[in-house]
């Protein structure tokens, strides 16, 4: 089967390997698309490089088809359609005993900590399963994994129907909190540097600011009749946008960092204390968010069609990373199975 | 009648004043006691110059007698013991419609932004008095607002019983916080840098540690079971401290920001996204934190004893202030009433 692996110094290979066969407990799957991320382009760019063991087979969002299932596999069969929830625990931690398995103390994240889905024939537990629907589009259902990233943003900020929401950052993840947000009920402004993804995210009928042009907290005060945002998503990485998010929440406000922020950043904590602001990490998702994920493509809610901008062969890889890095491009899939074996 | 004003530079004149006459809504306390707190050495120091009219008769932490009632006030008669929760709201901005009336966007916290009760007949709305008990000391009863803090700190955490609580930082707040914590039945460490401060806390009962001396988060992990502590109250102020709150919480543990921190200061994101950290700004308090406050004096769980280092006339507050300053004390009283008229 090809396969592509991330060898280092931000070099790609696609190759030849042997499949895996299923073992007690796994099924092997006929990984059908591969959607590239911010977090491959990390382990691309060597970010990642004390916790990725090279060569690394990446990718971790996508679909496809149960191809053969090990022993002691009951609840599924070959042709079952799939997805899969990158995230194996351990189950013993002290993260996984407190019931928040999903931030497991030792957690193996597939596609970061062992072999991704960049591979024809993907062998994984059965545990990680997530069935997808009969009849869906399986390049939409490549999305499911970040859409559940935006399902898990929107539960952990407790919004409710007409709460005012900044979402700052218009990459994909911000996108889609918006539109998981929007769907909730909330009114939703996005605030976004780029003029090009400004241009995208309005067309996907969002208000969209941008910050160098508009004073943001005038606007959000205007919005909310001087209260301020009810929620704020950081999800743009950037250490301004962060100490800005404090100026944009209202009293007992909430602001949720989705983001990584790979240094220390400032905080505003004279506006947290005044404020009884409310600062939220929140990271991956739990097993409801993949399933609500993908009730929101079956039910057309989340705009695939502008969000994945191209469908490239796994020999394509080099080239969509050198677009999602110039953001040429929102949401890349590769065609991991139509790529000839 | 004499008073107490910080007159700017750092200087405090004692002076004769008369008295305003109870209005309507009014009463007409006689001050029992004031206690001095970390505001109003900020006030002294001239940090709060920009939101000070001076000069400002100041202190918020006080006990007295009711000594005249002004019209149309019904609930309240000469004679009766009461504190002051010196909060005076507007009831009409967004923060105080949405029901969080104690961080009112116009909030005029008496003391600071209007004549506060270091004088001897101290006018005031009847909205703001709490009643105290018949036979409460009136020294104790003066710690209600600072103990009311404490309340609202610990309410905020939604600390439950068990949990492994740290508080950083063992000035009176940290003190009161521990003890309302312990009281509801958490384990708690403080984290303490001066000596002195450690062997009056260690007399109290808590477990306490020297920053300079013992590895904080090694120390933690041991003492949760390697899951990180369940509530960290960041009571110190210093930039430091406020960095390695994050290396104690467990996953999903909460970090209450009580200190005021005049400027920005660096979090690290990383470990509040990577455990789902929770920080929560808590400010000053509401009226059932001060009732619960006076319950708890009144119960005797509050180290009055420990923390009231001295009691002064009004012309000893210069004296007082330095050693607050010099950390020669926690908690001193002015005796108001005392003072000769």
């Amino acid at each position: 089967m090809r396969t592509a692996s991330y060898t280092g110094d931000r070099n790609i290979a696609v190759g030849e390997a042997e499949p895996r066969p299923a073992g007690t407990g796994e099924v092997r799957i006929a990984v059908a698309y591969t959607g590239l991320c911010g977090t491959d382009l990390h382990i691309l760019h060597g970010n990642m490089d004390a916790r990725v063991t090279r060569p690394l087979i990446f990718g971790h969002e996508m679909s496809g088809t149960i191809e053969s299932v090990g022993a002691d596999v009951t609840e599924w069969s070959v042709g079952d359609l799939v997805t899969v929830m990158p995230l194996d625990w351990d189950g013993t931690c002290p993260a996984c005993l407190a019931g928040n398995s999903h931030i497991c103390q030792n957690l193996n994240f597939v596609g970061i900590d062992s072999p991704g889905s960049l591979q024809q024939l993907w062998t994984v537990p059965a545990a990680l399963l997530v069935r997808l629907p009969a009849g869906i589009d399986l390049q939409q259902a490549a999305l499911a994994e970040p859409v559940a990233v935006a399902v898990h943003d929107v539960r952990r900020s407790e919004l409710v129907a007409g709460d005012h929401t900044v979402v700052v950052g218009g990459g994909p993840i911000g996108v889609l909190i918006a539109t998981v947000a929007r769907h909730e009920g909330a009114e939703v402004v996005v605030i976004e540097p780029e003029a090009k993804r400004r241009a995208q995210i309005a067309e996907l009928g969002f208000t969209v600011l941008d910050p160098m042009a508009t004073d943001q907290v005038a606007w959000v005060e205007e919005w909310t009749g001087g209260a301020g945002a009810d929620v704020v998503f950081e999800v743009s990485g950037a250490a301004a946008a962060v100490k800005g998010t404090t100026a944009l929440a209202k009293v007992r406000g909430t602001i949720v960092v989705v983001a990584i922020h790979p240094t220390p950043r400032e905080i505003d904590l004279q506006r947290v204390f005044w404020r009884e602001l409310r600062l939220l990490g929140a990271r991956v998702y739990q097993r409801t968010d993949f399933e609500r994920a993908i009730e929101l493509l079956e039910q057309g809610v989340i705009p695939t069609e502008a969000l994945i901008s191209s469908v490239v062969p796994l020999d394509g890889i080099p080239a969509a990373v050198e677009d999602l890095e110039n953001g040429r491009a929102l949401k890349i899939l590769v065609d991991v199975a139509g790529t000839p074996r």
